[in-house]
């Protein structure tokens, strides 16, 4: 899908064109979501940039980089995005120039769009200063989305704390090592965009307005509070994890406890009937008329004793 | 709730006085406590912010920042508070301006008061030195406040280094799990922190006067100490919490042992009784006079060596 | 082997050329892979250093550092090479001088060929900016390619990740270990690479054309990536193996309950056989008609109520 | 107690005097142990500083920092100090100004009375250097307990690595803790007052002669090197405990294995018990002359047999 | 073992010389090895600094520090040395004026000698840059000792590694603390040694010529870079200890296992047996002719159904 959002100085308005209705002298983002091969074309004659620079722009794996090209700069972030699986990173490209902003990526970027979506008057106010503030406003809310995500997944968090140790199962651990997977790509997207942002203070980007560059300072210290974020929750999933197999193992355990305790409950009695059936001559009990009554009332009360005794000591 | 303190520098006196009566020449502290509706409006008109950014002032979840606006400089914090629970935090806000500054706060925050509160001739000192310095006072007394709940965990956590190891129950566990959290809330708030008053240090906040910046070096100083103090901690919390896993595996497994014991010491016992109880037409013992009372002293002797030796080896 | 490209700036063309044919005022790449003795010999004449600095340019165990010599400045770096068992690291030295670059390796390294197989237009491209750019561009293809090794290793773990909880058997723990040396000896090679770019960034490699050195900070950013990326993949190691030893704990103990368990379901039916094996004069079921049956139905009825008690508890 | 050190610039000597005794114009070093409410009094007649500020110069669990006074400049730190059961620190204080350095302490500090007790000749050069350098050596030795303290830890340690080993028991465990919470407070101590010491650097503390700063720097170092040795220790003190624990749950395993072999041990001769303890009419081992010796040559051959595959597979 | 190297400019030669014949004006280099009383007397009249530095020179135990003297610097670091059991550090001193170089130590250095026994040509070009340059070749030479003796304990490590997953016994534990001994000394004396050479990196070492400090940060990077390895290695141990502890663990649970199953084959059996020992009235096998032989079939028709089925779930 291709979109393009256009600002008239004169009139002091931001409006959705065609792409043909795109003027040289005005300030114009265009918008490049998912496009299939026409529109890759279109956008290439527009844009005018290498070919394997352009193949950069629209690859959903690309690391994030900050490259110099003749017209351009080209910033590539990771933004995250949510699946319904579980959350992930995605490749993310913006091309400034002066008066033009190309933004290129493959899935929807709730951060993108809130931009792309302001009001009327919000929206003016960010397109009158340049594409360099459009392009900082949508790192910003890129950054803020990493924030949102990462909530939801203090909240998953949150649950498998007390899951692990009340009824710790397997679909827990899935949902531990699920986590854990999606935190390191977080990690690993994070500590490229923190590089790139780097490489924009330290003013590599030619294109990025230098006015603007300090802004890029607000995206850098989120992003290190994202990283730090990330290292925490981290960490606690993994003791999470160790938990979980110290809860399993332990159950483990309490169920053979439970076990061996009812295997000795049968231990005595099974003696008191040796006892009795050995052979001797003189067994005074063999010939008692009461001696069988006897036997059972032993093992019965055997059995008694061995298990108050047991349930005194908790072993049951 | 609202209220106002009001420094007049011609009296040099600081009083508390009613909305109504705020001196537009004078030095104001005006503190909007959990505010309703209607006081949110009255701030509304006398501060007169974008809707959003008062929005932010008064919402408890709001991340640490500095915001530039037209008259006044935007700083929210993370200060921590005490429930009946657990301790966690809660965002506060100030709007500081020449000769305004306005906190925001959902709570009752400890440092905040004990500025407010402060007897007359320490708070004409802090007063005389403009809201910047008035804004470090309370930074610097909310950092103390940490302290102060950091010193409690640790108290409680020296409790629970004993009980995990002497009697581990899950109740301890919940005391771990619950500690740990506040930590990690802590560890957040304070990194968020962190970066306001390094903001601050770069002079982001463009109200505060650059004589004061010096200032919150020492809050940053501090800040520094408390994310230290609160990683120590949750170091210590994590390996209480192997202890705790290991202990309870522990005495489970020694209860194991004395089961098992208990089961060997009536093994040979069994055995005996099927000597006994075996068929042979020729055994001299089953027809011997005292066949009987042989084997229960041999039953009586086993139990009492068995026993005997386990007590040697320890294994009761 | 050894084989030259040599740059003829006048007619603007790269091409290769034998030893003999290079041109004292042409810009020249020697790239000399795993000499023999008279290559040795012959490279030796051409470049003219000295003999234990020549030695350590094609040791393939030398630490990576810069050096000045009389003509010359030697880059030695680390490089990864894949092996059928496990990736390792190999040293590659580039001797820089005004119109001469002479690479030594022990192995194919594909970042270098990258280069040297360019197509003829990029390759003129890279030529025309000297041997400093051509040094660049091999140290970036080389990190490169330490980015690609880690992709094909981030494959394995999650493979691994499964397996440790899944089918933990001796073959994972082997293949950890060996993933496990690899990113050790990844640490070490990019750790000290890292030295060697940032001492080229201080500009103690004299030959190095200054205006070419800032390109050496995008080399740097990548492997403070690279070696946080390999850190990463050692803590999910490290914690796979923690899973591992549990996880092959924990099928141990299950088999330890399934067998107690087995046990247990004898040992009432063989108290119910001692209990009829008792020798008392006076048991009615023993003369009763129908006793054997019923001590069958019991010894039965005793096997189904705890097999499925057990079921039920879940200890099968 | 208190105690002056007064030093008389004419006729270059260091004398012991009493308080009355003091100069105003020579430089003295007023020395504060564990004041009684007279001595407290008698010294803030003499220093006169506000009466909160003097309060924290005497409390011993105030947090070190570095405060500007009218006349003073208030340094704290930690210093270790060793009881007789465990090592912990304990606040000190300096007040200095241009000739008089007033030190307060509530323990006994042997880095301080190594100073104090320094014979006349090197006594004589320190004083000469002023105040600051006096506060410097007091510094500097008090790191130095720190190092003693963490050297006399080591071999607590070392000792602890070996019992862990070889005969585990709870004391090594209270050992283990008491250790570490020494070094948990050695590193909250130490870090805080790295802290301080970055502040005098910076010049916070005015009274400090600015060309003495420079010897502060040997202080931090030191510093950064203990907080270094501190972490190291700590982490072997945890990894001590992980082996205690696995040495305690390994020789419960020993004794539990041993157990069931003994078990085992008697199964077998139970089962051939039972074997002729059957009602067959025709048995011809019954009615056999040796049919009761051939039974017990069975046991005690089936015992022997067991025992020495027991004893060859190593299960004893 | 006192022994000279004394530099004459004239002539340019370095020749060993006797105590006696040093030249005031030419570059000497005295080598102090363990020295006896007398040795120990001659040196101090020769250089000529206070008692307690002179002790410190000579103290194996020192601390690494750089100190300044009237007519010396003083550099002290810590060399690595192996001993039969185990390496460990050793304090190595260094005084150094314009053209007078002391080196003391206690025990054989390589680095150091391998300075000494540099062939003619290359000792006369170390020698005439100087002292600072001869003090630089030594710190890179003991630098290199530390690599040296890193790789063999990177070669223990690796039998370690493989020793405690396949044949785990207490040797190789007792080798793992002897490492990871060996390494917290080489911690603790790397961490010192850089510190020294940063201070020499700051000029605080006068005598060192300002022209040489620039080689000491070439030694500043191998020693972060030994730190990194050390760390790296203590890591690796420390999990190899616990693939130890887990190894042991497991081990003993399988046999655990197997003397259950064991145990479990002898319980059906012994049921069979109980069966066929009932005294009821009625029971046809008793009285049947093959009830013997059928009771056998049925006992070893248990065993190796159970066996089988044992082996069959791979319980044994």
């Amino acid at each position: 899908m291709l979109r393009v959002l256009q600002y008239d100085g004169d009139s002091d308005a931001v409006s959705e064109v065609s792409i043909d209705e795109m003027d040289f002298h005005k300030l114009k983002w265009l918008d490049c979501y998912g496009p299939n091969k026409e529109e890759v074309e279109e956008v290439r004659k527009i844009i005018n940039i290498p070919e394997n620079e352009f193949d950069r722009c629209i690859d959903e794996d690309e690391r994030p980089s900050v490259t110099k090209l003749e017209h351009f700069s080209l910033i590539i972030f990771k933004s995250p995005f949510k699946s319904e699986k579980h959350s992930s990173t995605t490749s993310f490209s913006m091309l400034i120039s002066n008066n033009l902003l190309v933004t290129f990526r493959r899935r929807e970027l709730e951060g993108l769009s809130s931009i792309w979506n302001l009001e009327e008057k919000s929206r003016k106010k960010v397109f009158k200063k340049g594409t360099s503030y459009i392009a900082y406003q949508i790192s910003e809310k890129i950054m803020d989305d990493y924030f949102k995500i990462l909530d939801d997944i203090e909240k998953d968090i949150n649950i498998i704390e007390k899951d692990v140790f009340h009824n710790p199962d397997k679909k827990t651990v899935m949902k531990i090592f699920s986590l854990r997977k999606t935190l390191v790509y977080f990690h690993k997207s994070l500590s490229t965009n923190r590089d790139v942002v780097s490489s924009i203070d330290k003013e590599y980007a030619e294109k990025i307005d230098p006015s603007q560059i300090k802004n890029f300072r607000y995206v850098y210290d989120d992003i290190v509070q994202l990283i730090d974020m990330v290292a925490t929750y981290r960490d606690i999933l993994t003791s999470s994890l160790d938990i979980y197999l110290s809860s399993v193992s332990n159950n483990l355990n309490i169920i053979m406890k439970r076990m061996t305790a009812l295997g000795s409950l049968v231990l005595v009695p099974t003696f008191i009937t040796g006892l009795y059936g050995m052979n001797f001559r003189f067994m005074p009990e063999i010939t008692w008329k009461y001696g069988y009554i006897f036997a059972w009332l032993l093992i019965i009360g055997s059995i008694i004793f061995l298990f108050s005794y047991f349930k005194k000591k908790d072993w049951f």
